[in-house]
């Protein structure tokens, strides 16, 4: 059996690396030579918009999944013309855009910040009498990691921001004034077998996430599953999905959904049963989903624009390092570690320890 | 850093897969154009006796190990003299006679099965004299999986069996009576440090590994890392090695040790920290060693022949399935399951199911 990735990332290398105890082939889409998940299995090289390229990956590949969301909504399409793909052109097309998002999410009574279309200056000006300040510009499309944002304070930031958007369809967003930021990891299969992971807590700066700890049995997990239920059934979804979410006075609030597996999962490597990797696999090839539960506790940190020496990584008491063989470059995810404990306390000195690497080497 | 190794099937495969997270790549030399670890790397396609491929593999890879112990001292040699190998060719020497490794576990005062030289039918008989019946006679070489064995029942099996081994360099062996077989699997690094896995439980049928269960806390655990440690210490032992034992009324007798990663340690994937894949590379890239721990309870079966329907295996609750990518061949290792559970009594029924699957398909 051969999967198809769109995209040859870190993603599509963990996803492969979980894939080949399950006996399968893989086949990556990626425009550049060195796609750090291209040694686990054959390489098309070349645009994502190239027609000859997706039909070969729809021809080789039994089903064709993705590592990242912002795939245009013609590419699924063509794909799904031609074979299985899985999440739905849909979910891709709803996530990508963050006005579509936030409209999905109330319609499905999933609380969101307030929110609203700026496509012009006039129609900004209006917005944040609406919304009011301190509140968040984004670009309806393209943004991840914290690109394409501009914060909003007061009106003396407006004009800069409005320029900054270059004239791209935008939102306004107000700001939530969060307890903690969560997300959920859930999966559902072609069948409509539903798992959720235990949550992550999460915390970005710079838009980018830095650290993530497993939340057994979290006061808002029911919550959360609840949510992510709604989504997925929603869209027929088939895959792993992270809904990313606020805490705000007892409430959940949602951020964004990705239709994917994501970063803020890392951590099931070694903390659950089964890894949002292996049953991103099982989902959409219609096997029987893995357990969620979780084993321990365990922290995760990124290392975003360098990596540690090895050494420093595993020398310290059960990490676990994920080298993601990228270059270093600015502000890029170049690997990430967890710690594994039985108990909070004794995890706390260890995620301290990996917590200090990752800064050591951070440069955003 | 990239990593070369003789071989290129399973064990290959899943020491590559558990090498990517670390950022290693990898080559194999194997003479078969479908060893299923080469997905996972460069494969140097050709005989293990073809110097230009060993010299390539030498020069290509930083440090060289291997997945059997079956290579002829002048290889381990010839590649010693290039480049890093671990572990020695003295090991493997050893290991791969069994008449060296009963001499040389017995000097280091690990107790053996009584035994005998045989390179004649007088030696044959005058063996037999002092081992007395039931016994077993096997090839001082070339031995695995029970292939080059015979059972000597009575004096009657003698010219059989004799004629049998073709006059092969043989050994004669007392038949040991024990209780049950256990395997440790141990680590040692290249700047000397130790680390033992619990011990496996083992069953073997025709020769050939069925089950292995880990065994924490075992009341044989002091003595079977006492005896490793002897043994790793007198060959400069660095990498994983596996000593397998047979418990007998309480004291344990070494059968072999095996001077690589171990079929009996597989369950290390799921039930420990670190699984001893990752271990051996640890130890053979000097760095430290992840923790032995185990995590839950863990049995694994071994899928002979033949394998099931993954979706057979993956139903099960907390399985986790290991296929090879080698074709169903009678008698051939083709893929091993196991089952994780937090303990023994929940771990029983899944066990049982796992087991059913394997007897289904087991053709030998």
């Amino acid at each position: 059996m051969k999967v198809g990735i769109l995209g040859g990332g870190q993603l599509a290398r963990m996803i492969a690396l979980a894939g080949y105890p399950l006996g399968l082939n893989f086949i990556f889409l990626d425009p550049s030579v060195s796609a750090c998940a291209t040694t686990l299995g054959r390489h098309l090289h070349g645009d994502y918009h190239d027609e000859y390229l997706l039909a070969e990956l729809a021809k080789r590949a039994d089903v064709v999944t993705y590592e990242f969301e912002n795939v245009p909504a013609n590419v699924a399409e063509f794909l799904a013309a031609r074979t299985q793909v899985y999440p739905s052109p849909k979910a891709l097309q709803i996530a990508q855009d963050r006005l579509l998002e936030k409209e999905f999410l109330n319609e499905l009574g999933i609380p969101t910040a307030s929110y609203a279309t700026v496509d012009s200056w006039e129609s900004l000006q209006s917005a944040m009498e609406t919304i009011g300040y301190p509140a968040i510009l984004k670009t309806r499309t393209q943004g991840y990691d914290g690109r394409g944002q501009s914060v909003l304070k007061s009106a003396a930031d407006l004009k800069a921001s409005w320029q900054k958007l270059n004239g791209l369809p935008s939102i306004a967003e107000g700001f939530v004034n969060f307890n903690r930021e969560v997300s959920i990891v859930a999966v559902r299969s072609v069948s409509g077998e539903l798992a959720f992971y235990p949550l992550s807590e999460n915390v970005h700066r710079g838009g980018i996430l830095r650290l993530s700890e497993s939340r057994e049995n979290d006061v808002m997990q029911a919550k959360a599953e609840d949510y992510a239920t709604r989504l997925m059934t929603a869209l027929e979804y088939v895959g792993v999905l992270a809904l990313e979410l606020f805490e705000v006075d007892g409430e959940l609030v949602a951020n964004e959904f990705a239709p994917r597996v994501h970063n803020s999962g890392h951590w099931t490597i070694e903390g659950a049963e089964t890894s949002q990797f292996e049953n991103h696999l099982r989902a959409i090839l219609d096997l029987s989903l893995g357990s969620t539960a979780a084993i321990g506790k365990v922290a995760m940190v990124n290392f975003i624009g360098g990596k540690p020496e090895s050494e420093q990584v595993l020398k310290i008491q059960n990490a676990h390092l994920h080298l993601y063989a990228k270059a270093s470059r600015k502000g890029r995810k170049v690997a990430h570690a967890t710690v594994h404990a039985a108990t909070t306390e004794e995890l706390e000195p260890l995620k301290k320890r990996l917590i200090m690497l990752a800064n050591d080497v951070d440069d955003s």
